[in-house]
């Protein structure tokens, strides 16, 4: 393991939050909130001698790196990452216990947005500020933006590729392979124009600066963290459609964008994944318009209410509009589908992700007729390009990790005895980095309840939802800790 | 599609139906029981119509015979057989409604046990007897029986290959593959043997001839109709306790048994997926016994549900000799965990079999080490052998179907307007053939609440499960259907 490379990196890393955390001090300086100002300038201490520390230890790092030490480095710098990003809020003590601060620290940058708070509206407006933030930067990648807009230092494209691969959402990194770094920074820039846009049109529609900022930074992480108790209830049916519109926009994959810079329009349309993911937006949303009949005063509500919920649900960004937890069965269940489904790949959105269910849905229907004509030799396509069996094999093992983690997590937390249903969409909720769940954590109620215990096993949940499972994994696997 | 022959075949699995009708026939006479006489004589005519006009149709058939016509005729003999089974309850009047006497039917043919009757008690002896026995006809396979017990004919080793891989359990046929005639026959009779056992056993615990053979049928297919409002509840100690060890005796690997007979006792000892399907009953009844405390008198008691219902629910049997809906969260998440895992290939259980769990796992670890060490060629051995990669593939695309059923069921049944918990249980109940699930469709209550599309809905499941998906999803495919 190239331990010193990997400590070189987290100090990297650290010191990025910690850049990050400034425009955080300076709301709380700006508001007089002593307690949170002191809870930053302690944190930037931290950050400053952690960094200092590692930068000296690690020096002369050998430039070899391999696939295992990404993994490795991904998902220590996002345990760093937490562990120190939840230092504000318990050191300025306005979330007492310290499991409470790395639960929603860990929920800010998964981008999942379940909160342990009970009245959001008490926090002060920098470490508001800050837990928004930690959407955005989680989104699309902490070590993508380092990778991104840092120059090349001694790291070889080894160690890019292996990090990037680690960290990005979706079953293969696709197209857009070859000039990695270069191909980041784009991405990163179509992230920030399209934030910018999306705080433009909040702040056309009446809401003031502060709350623009925060919203749009937790519709661009598809995060869900707001600053409302009642999340996006209050405001008005202007600003719920252009947040559904955005949070749609942002569940989708990035190099659409970057094709659709270019020019090249035609592959954009006829992506399967896009079609794939527009497709189930639009039939769930009807789906539930008509199972919804009656519930609301008048079709325009309903359309709303419908098309909100399901472009935040699929986007795992986790705003509600209304408590729809009081929703007939049905839709409630074509929720949880879509917690499951997430959204594209190469989106900043979670869940299985839409071009691996595709890829999913492929292979078994190839295994069918392999079945049926055992002699013919099948091959999986994808936007007309056959895909490579080992694509294959690892979006199926994927299935069974993801499985099998969500059943060890639905064990763990159903010590606590709540129902099944707010266990097991809880579960859901968390390991797909959606935000609210159904029945005592849905989206009127907070994961305030849970034990310790349970908070952490949903904690893990999370980074191992956003980090797609192996770089969290790896770090609890006996084989990454021996030489082999 | 060779369908002269797969309707000569049809035409002997109704004539043996309509053979094993006869004993609740002479119950049904025996008892005076005149509705139900009717209902069975009525039955007996169809079949006999129905046979003879296919026999007459369909004579004259080629040999040649494919694994798609194989997996056709399972799930179309299957269906026959259900349909056709569940006339006496309709014709008899004693379940008024069709849906109900075919969920009913499907419920017992495929081993799970889910049943609409609000009151068992109040049914016939002889239709009550003919209930339990489609447990133990549907437990080892109706086309098993009757490739291990009739001669030859012009049937070709291709027929009785597909037919077999079609109607068994697990993911592989594996070390029986050879003279599978014999075999089957060998396993059938062992089949017969452990039923008898289970019978005498419970005699000796003092339960009259009729309940013991209901409920050794119900034991041996891993059904779980009973003849009781309240299945086990009411009986002692030791019939429960003997029904535990049965249920899990039921549950193990025939070709375990087999290689008992063999002497091979080293490898039976060895066999990986017994171990694993003996450690998870062990492990679960063990955490649900620290779960239980203080809820029984005494910890013989604990012990006593514990052990009953992890076995029961483990080999899906679906028995329970107390409401496990009552037991804490926890409790109940461990069942509902054995439910998605069931029994061992090769058993008469339902699930997604300890053998193929024991796959899934092994290629996860495989997957995690290749992407580890890239260069490094990495194998999956079971019982120290290699296993091909082809079953590897086609273990998980039956994940992923597993997963993309469960979920739409999920959804459909929904439409009813019960709880989360509920709708989820019922789906994995009926899936996985289990029988009785959480809340409204708990061990106290029954699946009557349902609406007649979700019957139908489960009633596919059912058999979804039962013939391990691939053949009920090939008679729904439309390649199928057409010429390749």
């Amino acid at each position: 393991m190239n331990y010193k490379m990997m400590g070189r990196f987290l100090s990297q890393i650290l010191a990025i939050e910690g850049l990050f955390m400034l425009p955080a001090l300076a709301i709380s300086l700006y508001g007089g909130e002593a307690m949170a100002v002191r809870g930053f300038l302690v944190t930037l201490g931290v950050i400053l001698l952690l960094a200092a520390v590692l930068r000296i230890l690690c020096s002369g790092a050998p430039s070899a790196f391999y696939a295992k030490e990404g993994l490795v480095c991904v998902g220590l710098s996002w345990l760093a990452l937490s562990v120190v990003g939840c230092l504000p809020f318990y050191i300025s003590r306005e979330i007492p216990a310290f499991v409470d601060c790395f639960f929603e620290t860990v929920s800010g940058f998964t981008t999942t947005g379940s909160s342990i708070l009970t009245d959001v509206e008490a926090l002060s407006r920098g470490l508001l500020y800050w837990r928004s933030f930690s959407h955005w930067l989680g989104g699309m990648g902490v070590l993508v933006f380092l990778l991104a807009f840092t120059p090349g230092d001694s790291k070889g494209a080894g160690f890019t590729m292996h990090l990037l691969r680690a960290e990005s959402p979706g079953p293969d990194v696709g197209k857009l392979v070859p000039k990695m770094r270069k191909t980041a920074a784009i991405l990163y820039i179509i992230y920030i124009v399209l934030t910018a846009i999306n705080i433009v049109l909040l702040r056309l529609g009446g809401m003031n600066l502060f709350e623009s900022v925060c919203h749009a930074f937790g519709t661009a992480g598809t995060g869900g963290f707001g600053v409302k108790a009642d999340s996006f209830g209050s405001y008005s049916p202007y600003l719920q459609n252009v947040t559904t519109v955005f949070m749609a926009l942002f569940g989708v994959n990035f190099s659409c964008y970057y094709l659709l810079l270019m020019g090249r329009f035609k592959s954009v349309f006829k992506d399967e994944e896009l079609r794939l993911y527009v497709g189930v937006i639009l039939a769930s949303t009807v789906l539930i318009v008509l199972n919804l009949r009656g519930f609301y005063g008048s079709l325009e509500e309903t359309v709303r209410h419908a098309a909100f919920q399901v472009s935040s649900i699929i986007t795992t960004t986790g705003y509600a509009t209304t408590d729809f937890d009081l929703w007939p069965s049905f839709s409630k269940t074509i929720l949880l589908c879509l917690m499951v489904i997430g959204a594209s790949a190469g989106s900043t959105g979670g869940g299985l992700k839409v071009g691996r269910v595709l890829l999913l849905l492929k292979g078994l229907r190839r295994n069918i007729r392999q079945t049926l004509n055992p002699r013919k030799v099948q091959l999986v396509r994808s936007n007309g390009q056959v895909v490579d069996e080992r694509v294959l094999g690892n979006t199926n093992a994927y299935l069974a990790a993801y499985v099998i983690i969500l059943f060890s997590v639905f064990a763990i937390i159903s010590l606590d005895n709540f129902s099944v249903g707010t266990n097991f969409s809880a579960v859901l909720a968390c390991f797909n980095n959606i935000g609210p769940g159904l029945e005592a954590v849905g989206p009127a109620c907070n994961f305030s309840i849970y034990s310790p215990l349970s908070k952490l096993a949903l904690s893990l949940a999370m980074l191992a939802g956003r980090l797609e499972i192996f770089p969290i994994l790896v770090l609890f696997s006996k084989s990454t800790w021996t030489r082999s």
